[in-house]
Order: structure tokens, then sequence, then C-alpha cells
């Protein structure tokens, strides 16, 4: 997808709202365990039921993995069906990868080429040869890790170099000159509004990926005030505070109806902006 | 597997040889390509041909998940021939996870219980909470980056932080404490002899796996010089220079040959420790 094509999807559905497939077979209702391949018939719902609020669908690898080869499986249903049925969502496989040039050229040519996602999420620890494969492909994005939202973050990306700076701030303002703002984000955590404003700084013009809005207890309307710019310039993620808004039959509609309040704040957002 | 019984293996073989298994659709020999699964097929080969000489198979999930679903079926194929047909070799799964807890969780449970893999290569570039998950199976290895074999390594691991300490260092002094030898490993790339004295000084009893030995140039005498310890403490990986020494039908034996002759290089080595 051009990015272009995303920005001109948020502006006309009012939405910057991304809706994280964390689709775990051991919380989806149970009734679903039935089914042949229940992952895929829960995303299918939640899909079908909040498309509309939505402009990005995030799958967190992790879970479809615990499952093995089978839950590859599920993955590669998942994102064939936004494509064939909402090919003007952006799709996103949160799945964090970076290794050696040669090795993340294969990480590239699965998600990209493989998997068909519009985008990939990279740890960049490794540096600019573990990243640069991932940007050789038209029409998809590398989203790097900027600042996370977990504790953790303190561990490495908040350390302070000799000159001065965080980590994340020096790993920022290297790699934003490996590609450009049409083929590269950033994941910049929803829980740090501190550091938002100085990220924007060196960055105003790329796409920030933040998750951590719900469940994690990042608010939405602090984000905003620092990360939005002239073309929006977010994509706020939830995730299990959408699509386990209910365990019974109910959970699909559970799902739009918390993705629609969320997309609701963000229109009133928008149209104070106007 | 626990640690002693890798420790033993390495002292009965003479041998502290890693195998990677980075196998690639595009460079296995052509008439491998007619078999059901290709990949498979050729590290079924490679790995009876081999075993005698080495202590581990390191798979590189990179190149498995380049072929989607289908991939993760030839990586399971792979990791239960092994376990069954060879137990006392060591696995690696080389996939460089790390995310916040939760999904580190699911990494976990695809790796150690799914996939059963007795070790997974970890980014730690989100911090303890992203390691800790792994850390929680008994008889399983969390082996995180410490400082990798690339050049890109100088991007942010090698930076100075105002402790004037490379953050590669702090972050092995920090984690170190998260578990302990038994439960963690550190990838300390070959081609980074000067480093490997400092990082011994810090962790003395843990294991390093080493890559960077063949195709990317590391020495292996050089690199043993600093690393070894009373526990021999290193698995050295190659890859590319075993797996690919012939692309004919004399692929398994001339893979066998150039196993033999690095395994001979680590007897030789620490014959002259005795």
């Amino acid at each position: 997808m051009k990015l272009e094509d995303l920005i001109y999807q948020i502006k006309n559905k009012d939405s910057f709202l991304c809706i994280g497939l964390d689709s775990d077979i051991n919380k989806i209702p149970k009734y679903l365990l039935n089914e042949d391949d229940p992952i895929f018939s829960f995303n299918k719902s939640i899909i079908d039921h909040t498309n509309k609020y939505c402009v990005a669908y995030k799958v967190n690898t992790a879970f479809y993995e615990s499952l093995g080869a089978k839950g590859w499986v599920s993955m590669k249903k998942t994102v064939d069906y936004i494509n064939n049925h909402y090919p003007e969502i952006f799709t996103i496989a949160d799945a964090k990868r970076g290794d050696i040039g040669n090795t993340s050229k294969m990480y590239a040519q699965s998600f990209f080429v493989e998997m068909n996602f519009d985008s990939v999420t990279i740890n960049p620890y490794m540096g600019s040869d573990s990243v640069k494969p991932f940007l050789e492909f038209e029409n998809r994005i590398a989203i790097l890790l900027g600042l996370t939202s977990n504790t953790g973050a303190n561990d490495i990306q908040l350390k302070t170099t000799n000159n001065d700076d965080f980590i994340f701030m020096e790993m920022i303002k290297s790699s934003k000159d490996w590609g450009d703002k049409n083929n590269i984000m950033y994941v910049v955590g929803a829980t740090k509004p501190v550091h938002i404003r100085k990220i924007r700084s060196i960055i105003p013009d790329h796409f920030l990926l933040m998750p951590g809005v719900g469940a994690q207890g990042g608010d939405l309307n602090e984000i905003c005030k620092y990360a939005l710019n002239d073309n929006i310039g977010i994509i706020v993620n939830s995730s299990r505070s959408i699509i386990y808004a209910s365990d019974n039959e109910t959970y699909a509609s559970a799902a739009a109806d918390q993705a629609m309040i969320l997309q609701n704040k963000m229109k009133v957002i928008l149209s104070e902006r106007k």
C-alpha cells in the first residue's frame, strides 16, 4: 500500500485506529474451538464487525507461532481475508524481526511477498544492515522500534549515551536516513508521552505506530497532543480491550462497540484540529 | 536439555561445533526440488552425515518463514528428526525474538513447547520483561544477543554510554542476573575477538554461541584464545561454508568433510589445553 492511500483512508474514516489481532486460543470464546480453524473464525468475525472503525489490523505473530505451522496457516488466511475483502485496510505483521543482512532479506521475503503484509515491525538493535533489506520493497513499510511501551524500555532504549542523548533517540536520528517517510515508520509506546515531543522534533513527518492505549494504560488525548501532524501521522493500536471485550457469542459486536468508542474519540480529536 | 549434558557431549566428541541449517530453497541442489519437502530432505541428509562432528544444530527461522506455513512444517520435521534420532544434540532456534511480556510468553511457548527446541536466540533490546518469560522453562536456554558479528553492531550495541561503557556490555552486566548460566547463553560474534576478553571478565562461566566463523570471516584460533573456559564454554557456529560445500549430489558428504575439518581443528585446540 502507498502511504498516501493510508492517509486518504484515515481522513475518510475519521479514524487512526489499528486493531491488534493478538488472538489467543486460550482466550477466544470456547464455542469457537469446535471450528476447523478457531483463530481464523475469530479473526474473520472481528474483522467483519470492526473494519469500518479502523484503518489497520496488526497481527501479532507470537500468538500464531505458539500454535506452530497451523498458526501460520491461520495468519495467512487472516491477511488474505483482509486483502481480499477490505483492500483499503493497512496490514501490519507485528513480528519484531531483524538479523544480519542475508537473514533479514529472508524475513522481508516472508512478510512482504509470501504473507503479503503491507508492513512489518523491526527490532533495529542489530543496526543498519539488519534493517535495509526491508526497505527495498515498493509500497511496503518497515516499522522500527522507536521507544517501546513496556518497563523494560529502561534497560537499553532509555540508557544515556556519551553524547548525552537516549539510545532510542540516537537510533531514530541515524535510522531515519536509511530510508524515508514512505518506507519507514516508528513504534512509539503510548505509555511514554513525555518523549513524544522530542521524537516529533526529529521526525516531524514519519508515521508513528502507537501501542499501549487500553490494557497497557496509555491516554489517547495525551499522546495526540504531541504526536499528530498535518497528515495525522499516527496509528494508535488497541488489542486486548477490543478483541476480548466479551467472551461469549457477542464477542464480535462487543469488539465493534469498543472500536466505535475509540473511533468516536478520534473523530472528536480530529474535528477539534480543523 | 541440561547444560551438563551439553558439556558432556562436547568433551566426549572433542567438538564445540554447531552447524547452522540456513537452508535456502534457492541454494540447495536443484534435484531435491522434486521431493515432497525439499528443505527437510536436504536437512535430513546434512544431519545424518554431520552429526558425529557437531554438538548442536541451529535452525535459522527466517529461511523457513520465507516459505510461509510450509516452511514451519519443514522446521518442525527437522527439529523432530534431530530429537528422535540424535537426542544428545543441542537444538537452537535462531529466531531473535523478543516483545512485551505477554507476547514473549507466547514465543517461549512456540519454541520450547510447540516446536520443542532446547534453546532460542533472543533480541534483548526491549529489556528484562521481554526476556524473563523465556527463563521460566526447566532445561531450556535463552541465548541473548551479546555482540553480533555484523557491521551494524556499531549502530547501537557499540555505542558508548555516559558510564563510559558499551551498550552491549551494560546489557550483559544487567541481564546475567535475570537468570544464571544454566538458562542464559550469549551470542558473541566471532568477528569481534577484541571484545571477547572483556565479555569473559564479566561472564566467565556462561556459554557463548559464536557465529561468524566461515563465510563471515571469523578466526577459530583467535576467538578460542579468549573465549574458552574450564567447561569449554563456547559453541562455534558455521552455516554456509558447511551446508553449501557442494551444490550437487555430493552435498551431504561435502558438508561432512567441512564439518570434520572444523571439528579436527577444535580437537587440536582442546588437546593443547589439557
